[in-house]
């Protein structure tokens, strides 16, 4: 065992402050990796302040996590001392079931172990990335091509798969029209991947406030859905509408953008159900699905494209001794558009 | 012009009874059909009453149409007089649009024309196939195959199109485990259809008074959806669930029967809206798709596909003058499984 330094939450309703927890000794499947950057997903806010269902304190949250290894067990063979590593959001999985032997880890039948909140096989509650170090077993741990810097890989752990895989498997591509809802972490991402794609990708944001942005990044149009006008223009008009929203919105308003065979993925879950009128689907065919990060394969799939076409994600590096207010300006939306915490400042 | 007996409503809260209707002249691409066989669709008697919205009497329904030509226009290729042909729910489209051309004239752009209460080219409304006669432009007249009766062919137009569709482009099929929610008129022809597919079928209905029917149609299992223990016992069974039923359910405990990347396709709308939850799709990548009738050149495929397997509807054929009585059996779900109205008794 050893002990590390890290910025946990001491209960839901204080700030996050630097406490030292403890890693598990190097198993001979474990890799130990000494953290670089590790990003700030809305998520962990949810859940250290308890949005999502009650927790244990301290916590230390933290799941875009890229970094150096620094040891590996004796029967590691995927990663060597040296290397350069990442790890998202979850550190294990049953690996029998069916979802995990096809690969698809993030659906494990017995829920897979998530970076930090869960219950570890050895019982011990896993403690995230906003920390100096961290040990996983090896599968669980991606490599990061060199052509991609650290600091804006960190964010594709989480924010870059998410989007990733519903594109992939929803076929964006050349000659398809794809809408990305929302301009935030996952969005960003989401207009960057789907352009590298090939697609023609509009932006759906609430206001035009980050038009200029959402070109720049590469998208080819840009809409305020706050107009009304927006809906009639686009009627129809979506092979693919990736949500990144969570809050709740008009889902049959956004459905009807879609064409024939359109889907809409939603990739974050408001917590109220969303009144789906059948007819909204059964008049094009259209299908409303969810998809939830991506495997390991994949994630190791998406890292591989960002690295050949240069994609990262757009960053703010923060000391550690920001991360409290890193988190009132995500609550406001104030960030372009992933805040990245510098592991040497805990 | 010529005029026809058929059978209409003179208002929504009126029994049908017979009136004269005019049909169009022969034109150049037409096909005039004797009726033989007209099937009772549940949709017939929400549109003569009104439910779906205010319609123009008196409105013959119908669009589970078996009959043969007796005479074609001069441009006709596809049909000659003595064929054996039907008509389903639609009897035009742009044939323009993006849709159309795709070969989707179900999800016309423009609109298709419906079978009847629809507004035809030429400004009249269409009236259905409650009549002894009908004109329809020849690329909306099917060929029904020598091996299908008339009379079990008819509801294939309506109801084992609906089911279909959803089946085969959905990969119903060997290996795969489909659920059919539903077990009327729609229902059992999905049973019978996915069965003949290969698929492995399961049976959700309120009860389990049909479950003897059930089984004989082919499915392999049948479960009562008002035993709870229904949906412990089958969550995350499902690739495919075909939701065959009209009335509101409980959609995230439907959605939860689908295993990984299952999809749930409604072909029925409830008017009001179902309360999806993302979480019941975000958990296993699951999409909840809606679907209509087929199109053209899929309908005729399902009625060679049916003729070659032997397919037919189960059906109750009776004489006119019981139209209105069949209504209320319908409305009582005391049909097993299809009302076929015999033409010559018009």
């Amino acid at each position: 065992m050893s002990r590390v330094t890290a910025y946990a939450a001491p209960s839901a309703t204080e700030d996050l402050v630097p406490i030292t927890i403890e890693r598990r000794d190097v198993g001979a499947s474990d890799v130990l990796i000494e953290i670089k950057y590790s990003g700030i997903c809305h998520s962990d806010i949810h859940t250290v302040r308890g949005d999502w269902g009650q927790v244990s304190y301290p916590l230390a949250p933290g799941h875009e996590i890229a970094g150096i290894v620094t040891k590996v067990g004796s029967a590691v063979t995927r990663h060597a001392v040296g290397d350069r590593v990442g790890v998202g959001c979850m550190v294990n999985s049953c690996g029998q079931c069916a979802n995990c032997q096809a690969g698809e880890e993030q659906y494990c039948l017995r829920g897979n172990t998530g970076t930090y909140g869960a219950i570890d096989r050895d019982g011990t509650m896993t403690q995230g990335g906003y920390s100096t170090h961290i040990v996983v077993t090896e599968d669980f741990v991606l490599r990061i091509p060199d052509a991609l810097e650290l600091d804006v890989a960190a964010p594709l752990l989480c924010a870059g798969i998410t989007t990733f895989s519903p594109l992939r498997r929803w076929g964006a591509g050349p000659g398809k029209n794809v809408a990305i809802v929302g301009l935030g972490g996952l969005g960003h991402m989401a207009v960057k991947i789907a352009c590298a794609m090939g697609a023609t990708v509009t932006v759906l944001s609430q206001s035009l406030k980050k038009q200029e942005d959402g070109l720049r990044l590469g998208a080819d149009h840009y809409y305020a859905t706050s107009d009304e006008a927006t809906f009639s223009e686009l009627a129809g008009s979506f092979d693919l509408i990736i949500n990144t929203v969570s809050a709740s919105l008009d889902i049959n308003a956004y459905l009807q953008l879609l064409g024939l065979d359109g889907t809409l993925v939603s990739v974050g879950a408001p917590a109220e159900p969303l009144p789906v009128q059948a007819s909204s689907l059964i008049g094009a065919r259209r299908t409303f699905a969810g998809s939830m990060i991506g495997g390991i394969r994949e994630t190791q799939q998406m890292l591989d494209f960002c690295a050949e076409r240069g994609i990262g994600s757009e960053i703010e590096v923060i000391a550690a001794s920001k991360i409290n207010e890193a988190y009132e300006r995500v609550l406001a939306s104030d960030v372009r558009y992933r805040f990245v915490i510098d592991a040497s400042t805990f």
